[in-house]
């Protein structure tokens, strides 16, 4: 059950970081989708380890081969399974450490809950499970583009306390990815570079803050009560590694205002319909979506594996000092970004085709269509 | 499906606000929890409108009548249905409403969705859909308490910006509810209550932030991958009316350090076990829990209904003016720390008994009893 | 989760035969279907207990309220909760089973189960929990109406192993409650009649045969793989009180047959399109709708409620005898077949309503309209 | 949404006959249960094709990988995924077909619901998708071995109309794999295969039952209402393909019976406990199994593939003629017992997890142990 995600679009993801493989079973795809492997590919290379000096150095191609659900370049409506084979699985650097637990890593929880685990590299708990995460984004955007067309845009807003400027309207993802940081903001991105290569340079770690947008989605979308768009986007967010804190719109600041400040005043759009004057709602109301963009941000903890001596305890719960080598990140911003845009994807995706399915009967509201 | 929540322990909720009743009906109960109506009427009395000065003056008793589920003090196994009636609906005070959208409430985007709404107060979309909710916490924690014994406490962390100095290790219900503001902190308390006249004097609203804390909880509770403990947990408040945002532990600020500052060190717990030095984690590594307190924080927007004019549009999209009448909260947080600590509830309850489900076979790991 | 019936069409059924209510939440209904109480009491009265000298004289009005998700006449969207008091509640007949399990009673698995069972009147068990089913069915077919309009007429087809003749292309349902015995062959029916009267006479019970056809199905519909259409159809049927088998078209006569004689030929209909010179598949084929009525059988055992001295145990084991006093029908087919007509309708509308989430992309293929 | 199967114990299938592979992706596994490849291969041959003379002819070794959640022996709790490549896929022998609707398959439901369609071979739609159906239930038969060890029994009861003798009480899996039919009567299996050759001599096919039983299963199991055992079970077989009925014990027999006759008197078991006279539940009562052995019976039609020229329609809707070529069973009734198991178990397994996690909290009633 666990490692399932959606409710008519659905993924289930699968595999261990130093196992034979890690992939995802799309099912609930609609059948007519132009879909390629190449698409993938594009989606996880900009999440692969190794593609910049300030990432991981693990080499993996993560080339993915789509097996199933695909026929003639478009979709069958039968489950897209997507499989990334794990070449440069090397588990020798973690035999030190079989027998101790890292600290604020999951090994101690994992073996608490499952009475043991595959400490081969953090195992299921290694970021490498959002391999699927990712492929499966992919698919879900590639459904958005023929029934909902958006635009979902991710960066690296903030780094170790230090903010960018970004204009969350116009931000593209070619501006993100112009630099290795994934920050839009230029000169942002040479500040977060450095403060990068001087954590790595003390063996030590940052965390930050990575902000999404998504725009061009209709007015109404997400399933009150519990399903707000807001609750399925930070579930959505708060499920990927290192993940600790999520806002929608004004969030947390938009707290410390008064309703007359914090009320987004509604008035006739120039080219007709309806807008707001300021977003603090994020594009989401009562759980909906409003037809503005929608704004969320996603806090993320400096990453647990840093190159000191830590104290920790064994197996036995005795006192011992952990020190891990290996192959890591000194931040893992930069490659969030993409899981951040897939999780996006993969919530919008299953409320679209939720939505399309419970449409008003009568033609009034929210009307997705069948046929484009 | 917009208005279920949980896996195996399962609230299904309904009802509008000035429809003819509220209510939930509970699945997936075990059978043996002695439950009975007097201990869903106190969760409700903490919940209802005019319990103090600070809160909506609407006059409902929320008397609670349990349908079936429960027999002779004890759950049957079958699913608990519970009814709430709506005495004391008036929707004449949204009459005049009824053809405009009050700002950042969710007329537009339920119109948007659906086609049509109960305007009569905010219909499914007000904050009374929680009586259900709350109804449901109350059997959540009946069976925790039979399972797995789990204290819950909320309470107003922040008002309007500032902040109260709580122990999360140690605060109760019962100091939460020593003041009507339940902010433990008693200076602050009065602070909050100063604020929260300020803002009602000046027909405005305010906003701020409830934390909560779960004590007692075993290492090993919660699903990677998706259904991670603080993603389950985050998607539960923000399903929250007004909530916009969420952080675990550290959240935001923890973004801010560097890995060697925030892992939580493991040490040897004085009786036996282990323990972290920290606890920056909230409780939770890997979307597990370690045994230590699980802390989140819930930022709750500022309330929309202000008694001020404001720039609005009406059902034709034409520019109006909205200047909303009726019975409302200058502050939600009050009455919103019950409805947190009943999200919790249901949120642990069902990862309590999944994993009772789910537990190692072999008696490795978490097990949780099916027999006390 | 026991109670809860469908994936994007839901129906969460409560209460206990002789507790103080039964109902039913359904959840996932489309906004704008015109659906009001009389149309639910419709449903109930060909139920209800009490409406003919052949069934059971328990005196229940069955009188619904509609609790929320309907407004001005049609539904909001929200879910639908609708709730029947238990009038003519009496535990008093039970009181002298409470120690004894009734032979092919649900009394010893229930206690096996849940350590406990509430022994007035079976419960949870009793065919009074089919009320919640048959209030969802009507909301069910409600919504096929405005989405995709369909007739379900479902008929006593064998009784006691005598079989009635009856031409499931046009058989209606005001055929159907022509006589008592819901048996719309009118010699069959005289001889049904006679049979239940000589089994009560003889404080015995007989079992028989629901037929059920559904006419006017677009092709195309249900889901492979597991959800295939007769699975789904299926199990509705087998999750009846005493229903024991289901057969979908030729079913265990076709078992029979050799595929040549099997094998529905294609042909091009009289009017345009597809149709097939037999319906041995029962308009199914690959778990799919092919565009013919979609027949289907269920067997019901007899009711194990027989006013004969029986061999049991009792609550610590020990050879025991009972004889059953209460009020019982001595056959429960009549009153099964609005409940057979209901469980079609919720599979049929949840099947529709998932069909149009999943719709294919580009117009090809079945689109059911979001707009009629 | 279509592929998966199961609440808490989940099977996820995906795959096309002719594309790369076939497998499944099993989640809800609980830690700690021995698991090998060899099983599943043991279980998969017994499926595969080629396996005798009476079967089809295509080459598969259905060789199995399993690519995740299993280490040093034992499952670690996360999803466990299996794959089989498709070796022998030839689709040329279909190309004739690619623009017919072959009588009695699912090429025009598929088509008319999707749009389009894999051709090879039947695509989703062939019993090739049963593969991960096996491989799943090798799986669930391990975690049943782990938590409660039952022993399933499926054998080919019925075929062409000729019934088999079998003593559901001792039949087992080495008598029925004695012989290529899976009948353990010896007598009935020479009947048996004479009947299945002649078929296949005049280019035709023959249906029949497979009955099966699952002994060992305590009282208790099951969730009522609408997920009774029989109807999960029920589901599960009716969702195998050419699957068209089923019945639990008496079935359609015992619908002709009086109630008198078919209640099954309880008596105190010889060992202690108790046990029931005779056995026309079929070990179900009130959809709980009661300690008695579960018996059910699924009609299979006869294979819709016949090397004779049928009359048909094209894509265009035409009349026209179709005389298939290609590899396929005379009959599929000895590769579906397995199938039949394989559902059997994913049932079982997934009701035994679900009542774990549901145990009564008090020690009464069904207690599944975590700890073994």
């Amino acid at each position: 059950m666990s490692s399932r995600f959606g409710q008519l679009f659905t993924a289930q993801t699968f595999g261990e970081s130093h196992g034979p493989a890690v992939g995802v079973v799309v099912d609930g795809v609609p059948a007519g989708v132009p879909f390629e492997a190449a698409r993938v590919q594009a989606a996880l290379d900009r999440r692969r380890p190794g593609q910049s000096a300030l990432v991981s150095p693990r080499r993996e191609a993560d080339r993915v081969e789509i097996l199933s659900g695909v026929f003639e370049g478009v979709t069958l409506g039968s489950p897209v399974a997507m499989l990334v084979r794990n070449e440069d699985a090397d588990p020798s650097a973690y035999l030190p450490l079989k027998g101790l637990f890292r600290p604020s890593h999951a090994d101690f929880t994992t073996e608490a809950r499952f009475g043991r685990r595959d400490w081969r590299g953090g195992g299921r708990s290694s970021a490498r499970e959002t391999v699927g995460r990712v492929a499966a984004g992919a698919l879900a955007e590639a459904v958005l583009d023929a029934v909902c067309p958006v635009e979902i845009v991710g960066w690296v807003d903030v780094l170790a306390g230090d903010a960018a400027a970004v204009d969350a309207g116009r931000v593209s993802r070619v501006a993100v990815d112009a630099h290795p940081t994934r920050c839009p903001d230029p000169a942002a991105a040479l500040r977060f570079e450095a403060e990068i290569r001087a954590a790595r340079a003390a063996g030590d770690t940052v965390g930050g803050v990575v902000a999404v947008v998504a725009r061009g989605l209709p007015a109404g979308l997400g399933e009150p009560v519990f399903d707000k768009l807001e609750a399925d986007l930070g579930k959505a967010l708060l499920s990927l590694p290192a993940c600790k804190g999520v806002e929608s719109g004004s969030g947390f600041a938009g707290a410390r205002m008064r309703g007359s400040a914090h009320n987004d005043a509604f008035a006739p759009a120039p080219g007709g319909g309806v807008t707001t004057r300021t977003n603090h709602s994020g594009g989401i109301q009562g759980g909906l979506s409003n037809g503005m963009p929608v704004l969320l941000r996603a806090a993320f903890k400096p990453v647990a594996t840093i190159f000191q001596p830590q104290d920790t305890v064994d197996a036995a719960g005795a006192a011992a000092v952990v020190a891990p080598k290996g192959r890591h990140d000194p931040c893992v911003l930069p490659r969030a970004v993409p899981m951040v845009e897939a999780m996006v994807a993969l919530v919008l995706c299953d409320h679209v085709l939720r939505a399309r399915g419970l449409a008003p009967v009568d033609g009034r509201g929210l009307q997705l269509p069948g046929r484009r």
